[in-house]
């Protein structure tokens, strides 16, 4: 018997529609048979988050659009943005599983390699890949991290430089840091990893498309969310103003 | 010669006015003489913060109260909520020194004993309160979590109730854990740091007053927040609709 | 277009039929349509794994299993003991993707909630337990280990004692550590999961189905086991005697 | 109402009067005005600590001082080398505060950076400064350690080379590891941080100073050292020889 | 009163008679008057160990070898490859201490040095060599790894060129990395170890002869393998087929 | 050949000649026959040590009893005293090994289970045991600490009751922390090693014998102290007045 048809909700937490569907793209290449892809983004907010800055206002987006997901009965979230922004906020909003694409690439990768390298776009945002490799206990499974010192929508830019920038990086990943994978540590860089992996001969990870099967995966297992503990539904409490929507 | 006296902006990041106003009488208490105090809460959002969600929707707050501040030249921002929310995003958005509370106490705890114990309010936050340990480098300092079970609020209620438990797990902090100093988990507790320390006979400590005197600390060193590399100003960008008062 | 059907091998590294077949079981029930579960257990070696020594007996069938399951094309391997015995020498002879069902089900409880537990069968396989969590990371994720004080074969005499206790200890852990979900520690618990999330409300998670699900997640993203570094294929190298067989 | 001024002791652990100078005068540009710094350092000892050996003898002597201090009834003990010789046992013995100047310019380097360096004299210190790192919490948040390899007292022998050392090391901390700060690592550099700071553009941090501002924040806080636990005053017994002195 | 002579039972888990050779000399130049050296290898496995697969097929000659070993009444049992294989199994089957030659170099290294580096022959065991340095404790006193990049037995070829290469790689590790000692990472490097610490002028480290220096100084002390917990003897039960031999 | 007998200093730390008669004893029971144990303690100092201010007085006894063994051409020191005080700066003076009695044990306990427990003496010296399992990498090793909360100089009233308290202890180890060995935490108790293992059947370890055949087997090695780095000699600089004997 074939199991129920699922609804996953890809959230970009950046305002780019252009990079939605470069997400989204990725996203329904590795969706199982049948299954829908959701891909959103927030209509107000930052066009590219490479900070804690930006991660801090793409998290309204992400957990408004959560919000809106779960409401339409989504059966699965996904965060496509690499600091997984609003990660255990959309948790305690979420009944369906809530995924991460830096979560979901850094997990898959400990699973084909005994270490991995990361590579993303601006320096600055390698701290929030420590603060990741540190919270998800994976630092010691990280054998470099690397920037191409190019801004997030320098991938879409047509040019393909930041492409030629991150396959450089990977390969550097292979060579020098000795990785048995790489880990692409930015959203927009969804659409390298399958050409990548076959150029380089080692498995060059997109979480976009490893949070789609991971949300895959907890389904078909039946596990959602837990609400026992501090990620049960938040406590009912009166949202003010433009937080109104929020509201339980 | 006298310092200049400085201005010293106290974040709370609820919207409740009456731990404003507890916040900004422990703040007040123990600034330096001349030293002002300018307590300020978001005008939306939410009326206590109990869990990851209600400190995402803080956050915002936070970073357009730091904003403000920031425009207003004051020397210090402090960030009065025991998760510190959004206190990387708002380190970028400023040029002055930002504090949280958690940080603040934790720090000073770890000056005072080998090992301290946090009594915070529900069981739900728990886990945010280790996530900065983790964070901050203290989880070997830490002997003990304790909640006293009680929503943010049942502080203000004028009962006594919470205020009684937040003793007795100070005592339990002391006695079961053998901790040599206990950090008051949450803002509402400012004002019971003194007299606990007083009865139970080991430092019991409010973050709000110890943040006030960190940023008094890093304004007299010369101090601000570094603008090297991950907490540079954010890039800008147009921030669109209800974000686009936080456009640098 | 519908994904070629994969072939998984499941691997139960003790000779227990019984166990073979239930983990067979619960292999099948969570597979994706059209997917072949090729569950197969090796001829000589332990009936039952309780303790390092007999991980390293059974790793050598587990080894020989990986090597016949290669030379037949699978589409991935699985070792199916909680103790995840030879899995790193699996992943050098496998070209396909190895999971442990620890580590499986370790991975999908940190997805789920921030702190899980894990219910296991005799307390001298507890400092298995640890080892691996130490390996893979999740140290800090686990909030309890419990066993139920009975042997392996005990979940196959068909008295429910053993299945009863497992319940008990998923309500301990529940309760007591107050953890978001629990992890199963025996292939042969493989049964449990599904009753045991509904019944107790939070995510009980069997280690066999999660494998079975990040199998058929890798090879959707064309992810196999690194070929760079220490998972490379073994050396070339005259093995002797019984090891003939492993011969590359 | 203006707070009592405070007494606060500076104890240079080594025998050089100049760096006694250097330190007291460091201690004295930022302390509150009306309070008092009261700089000693040790009859006996080494002329400068460059080791564990070194330390070792410097701790003698930080006791003493630490034991004259309250009986003078100061407010604050501050211990200023970079191993922070002696430092719990100058807390069992103390009644009030007692800070190391690693900890305290450590402490305030990851309030302004998410990482900071260190820079310090002779290589063979580094490994002190490891162990603190380790001890205090701060392993990962330090980004890397610098020797300028001129011993301390270079620091003092006027002719600026030691000083030019620092000043390119601290570059390189800047440049090469991305730090966002950095700590000196010497009591005598005490007086290039503010310049250091200016000039490179990130906080330079020296621990005489922010030794100073912990102190006068502790006390203005009412937190003195814990006495209960391990760092309650010492068992009373009779020392013997040379250690009298040092009798409860 | 002279102690009972000692046997000491050296087991080579490959099957390489000439390393078998090498490291019983090793052993016996350093094992006290009296006492008797064992140098045993099993009869089928693999010639070389260089990887997890090779690790797992050595693992059953090493528990066999331990049986006879026990049977015969030794007083330790020494695994005497770099990766310690089947060190914990080993321990479940023995009564005497079973002591790995990397356990044992990496002690001894840190009672005189602060930290070492490890020399070993191909780069893909540095990722055994770090996992034993995470299991055992000494991943921070470890400063750096290094592989000379030829295969374990071309230290058996009689042209001394690994030889050389492993002085080249004592010496980067003495003034690359700091190190204050050697660990040499292969039972075929025990030969070297003397000549390299008087021309190095560091410890240079041999597991072997650390090794059986342990075993002397467990069996002086009284203390055997503890048969408490989860090293108790293996629970009998029937192993079927080429393992019948085993059975307890 | 038998090899050259040994002179190995045993350094009690404190001044009490009891204490000094039991360690003593203790070390001769193990010694190799033909090696010397040359048991001392310093002249002025603390009668016993129970805290970090005793072992700060303490390590100025051990450095002069060092330099005297140094001068006097022994071929190890032992400090012994649980808290291994003084240890790195023992270690730069020295050119033969040093080592803890702490450290010793604490090594040989990972070496015979797989987690080990400690019992010690006042409450008040967890603390320091906790930080020398923190630095010698041993924290996950440990299972628990145990506190007989009597001084260290019960162990020599001649009641026994210490004993007895310590056997309790080692019970409650074994029972309810699931310990497979324990660790002794007082070099007072060195003589109830032996029984404590027989009676209890699990290997309750003394330090102070330990360190014993550890000086032995790094003098069989030809290993000493390294003198490349951190633990060179210290740099010669005038010691003054009271340490002026310590010169080097």
């Amino acid at each position: 018997m074939s199991p129920r048809p699922l609804i996953i909700q890809v959230i970009n937490p950046n305002t780019s529609d252009a990079m939605t569907a470069t997400i989204a793209a990725a996203a329904r290449v590795v969706a199982a048979p049948g299954n829908e892809i959701l891909a959103v983004c927030p209509q107000e907010g930052a066009p590219s988050i490479e900070g804690h800055f930006d991660e801090a206002i793409a998290t309204l987006g992400v957990l408004e659009q959560v919000k809106l997901g779960r409401d339409a009965g989504v059966d699965g979230h996904i965060i496509a943005c690499f600091g997984d922004p609003g990660l255990l906020a959309a948790r305690e909003l979420a009944t369906a599983p809530v995924i991460g694409i830096a979560e979901a690439a850094m997990h898959l990768a400990t699973l084909v390699a005994t270490r991995f390298s990361i590579v993303t776009t601006l320096p600055r945002t390698l701290t929030i890949a420590r603060h990741l490799l540190h919270q998800y206990g994976f630092e010691r499974h990280c054998a470099g991290l690397h920037a191409i010192d190019l801004p997030v929508l320098a991938l879409e830019d047509g040019s393909g430089t930041a492409q030629q920038k991150v396959r450089e990086q990977c390969i550097a990943a292979r060579d020098r840091d000795g990785s048995g994978a790489v880990v692409l540590g930015c959203g927009g860089m969804a659409d390298l990893a399958r050409s990548l992996t076959d150029e380089l001969g080692i498995p060059v990870i997109d979480g976009v498309s490893a949070a789609v099967k991971m949300v895959e995966a907890l389904a078909a297992l039946g596990l959602r969310t837990s609400k026992q503990g501090d990620l049960a539904y938040p406590l009912a409490k009166p949202l003010s103003g433009r937080f109104h929507g929020l509201n339980q």
